[in-house]
């Protein structure tokens, strides 16, 4: 139950010959009718045909009617004919649908560097709109429809005041063979204009996808998009907000937690910054180091590391005033060393999720940064030739 | 032969107690007089106290005298008393030499968060004075003090025109149990200005420690010092400004070489940059990638994810102009993939060192960056608990 959750929406996922074998590769998310939408695509210089239609369609298109996904092929650096792939699925989704093609958005995901089998995802999108529906099982074939390296599909939904919100995603920044792609449908029933649904959106993004690092790097084709039906009538408001927060982070929790060979995830919680972009930067730059990480694999408390990676970055913080916290446990305060229960310590971080907490000052910014641990396995997995 | 081969110093190294079980520790180079000195120190916000005070010396002294550096302990995140800790190095060696406490420089490395024992520093750099010699052995005695867990000393000379540069380094940015601390002394007996030697070490460093990352953190301790005592009576020209290079970039290739858990050092090889500088950025974007460093151990030719890694920085380029070469086998060109003889080239690949060439445009910037392949046994050593 996901992305049909919510009242006004169909889904389908088909197996349309991209990838081998038989397994779903091609998942459409369509409103029953053009609804308003809201997107965030990568910021990667490099994004994929399929992320620069998608934004020139949701610049000249008020609203959408439906977004189409594949699998197990990125549709990225492939020149001008992956740009006419990428077009060709957007004009034959439109057509079934009998919209406009800029009323339909397009994502992609698998490895970079081939080309589309363009007939075969064709023949897919006729075979995925026969087969809309709107029960569980459809939504949650669609989710299945684009895992690459993912080992479950990744679903979620939230509720309350007569609103319902739902969502499914796949990868997060471990994908095997190629970058990283990280992509997201959301579907709400309630009623909210473009303007506010993109807001709402940004924020949620903010606070889920954005904080979650594990590769730290934007991949060609990462893009999440919400659709709004108003089919409850009922307009968003603070608590939409509030849904959607919720879903977006379910599934960023559960794309780290199903990260390729991380055995942890770990929270970085990030306070006293002097506003939470700068909190989330630091975050970020702790999450970013591949020492840092593999003392996370350790349930090493090197705090000295978390310290020396915020520090080669770009985020203003004192060093003489900085506390480290592993769980509840402080290890370093006033930037120095801080006496703690060591085998206690140790015996907590053994094995399992936990959080670190970095105070950086005394600003009123915060941030929860998702990471993972960076395993043997994970470089087995990523090292191996695609 | 290192940083006593030039005439005009002496070196010496010592087991003053910082480290347990007798292992050499401490190390002090020494000009026969003070002499025109240039260092490069790490950009890290957290630097540590031997950094701080190193630049405050750098700043008041027109000339220095001597520079003592221990291992086994990087003295940082160590408050008020880690400021003392340094002060106290420099201030017993300026006395041994009767010399001013700003003519000496300090640098530490090792763990981050413990303090320094004050007292056994002070002692050895007492018994590494009475050592001081100019031999071949006081040098690589020297080179060894400073040894965190390198597996060897790294030592390098070039000469020319009657101009001799030496030096000595330690560590890289795989530095168990805590940051990646990069270290190194370069001294010569080129007469020679301390403006022209900061332009010319600065120039150097940019080719080489600067141009070399292997976890992608400036360290909190990271310090080149190169000392000119001008007893060769040579003014410095173009000459010496290309042996500095090359001593710098010999030892930058010995840390990289020597890197913890690493199998491979890879060139990243940038060319078609706006300038020198953004190559320089482009490189350190691909080699800052776990994923591109984990397709590096496994010998894989994945340039969708050198593409991927680029474009999710800031340089800017056109992502249908790139070329991709590994060694010299083309395998990505105008952006997307070219035809490569794929046998051949992963049997090239399948052991040792190579180079990536990445054509980023028609600019006439160009770098070469030197990093390592990120292994099973990085993260296992990384993530032991220290």
């Amino acid at each position: 139950m996901s992305v049909t959750a919510a009242a006004g929406f169909t889904a389908a996922g088909v197996h349309a010959g991209v990838k081998a074998g038989g397994a779903l590769d091609l998942a459409v998310v369509a409103a029953d009718r053009a609804v308003p939408t809201a997107a965030v695509f990568t910021t990667n210089i490099a994004a994929a045909p399929p992320v620069l239609l998608s934004r020139r369609h949701m610049a000249q298109a008020a609203t959408v009617r439906a977004v189409v996904l594949n699998s197990g092929c990125a549709n990225a650096a492939t020149g001008a004919a992956g740009d006419a792939a990428a077009m060709a699925m957007a004009d034959t989704l439109a057509g079934r649908l009998g919209e406009r093609p800029e009323q339909v958005l397009v994502a992609s995901t698998g490895p970079i560097g081939s080309q589309l089998r363009v007939e075969a995802v064709i023949a897919g999108i006729g075979a995925a709109v026969e087969r809309l529906g709107s029960t569980p099982e459809a939504g949650t074939t669609a989710a299945k429809a684009i895992m690459t390296t993912d080992s479950v599909p990744k679903e979620s939904t939230a509720s309350g005041g007569g609103i319902v919100v739902g969502g499914m995603a796949k990868g997060a920044g471990m994908v095997r063979p190629d970058m990283a792609t990280m992509l997201a449908v959301v579907t709400t029933d309630a009623a909210v204009e473009a303007g506010r649904l993109d807001a709402a959106l940004r924020r949620a993004v903010d606070g889920s996808f954005h904080s979650l690092n594990v590769d730290g790097c934007a991949s060609t084709n990462d893009t999440v998009v919400v659709m709004a039906s108003g089919a409850s009538g009922i307009a968003a408001d603070g608590l939409f907000d509030e849904l959607l927060g919720r879903v977006c982070r379910d599934l960023a929790h559960q794309l780290a937690a199903d990260a390729e060979g991380a055995s942890r995830v770990v929270t970085i919680a990030v306070e006293g910054a002097a506003d939470d972009a700068s909190a989330r930067r630091a975050g970020r730059l702790v999450a970013d180091s591949a020492l840092v990480r593999a003392a996370f694999y350790g349930g090493d408390p090197n705090w000295g590391r978390l310290v020396g990676a915020l520090g080669a970055g770009d985020v203003a913080f004192d060093p003489s005033a900085v506390t480290v916290a592993f769980g509840d446990v402080v290890v370093a305060k006033d930037g120095v060393a801080a006496p703690y229960p060591e085998a206690e310590l140790l015996e907590a971080l053994a094995v399992g999720d936990f959080t670190v907490r970095l105070v950086i000052g005394s600003g009123p910014g915060s941030a929860a940064v998702l990471t993972t641990d960076l395993t043997p396995d994970y470089v087995r997995f990523n090292g191996e030739r695609s």
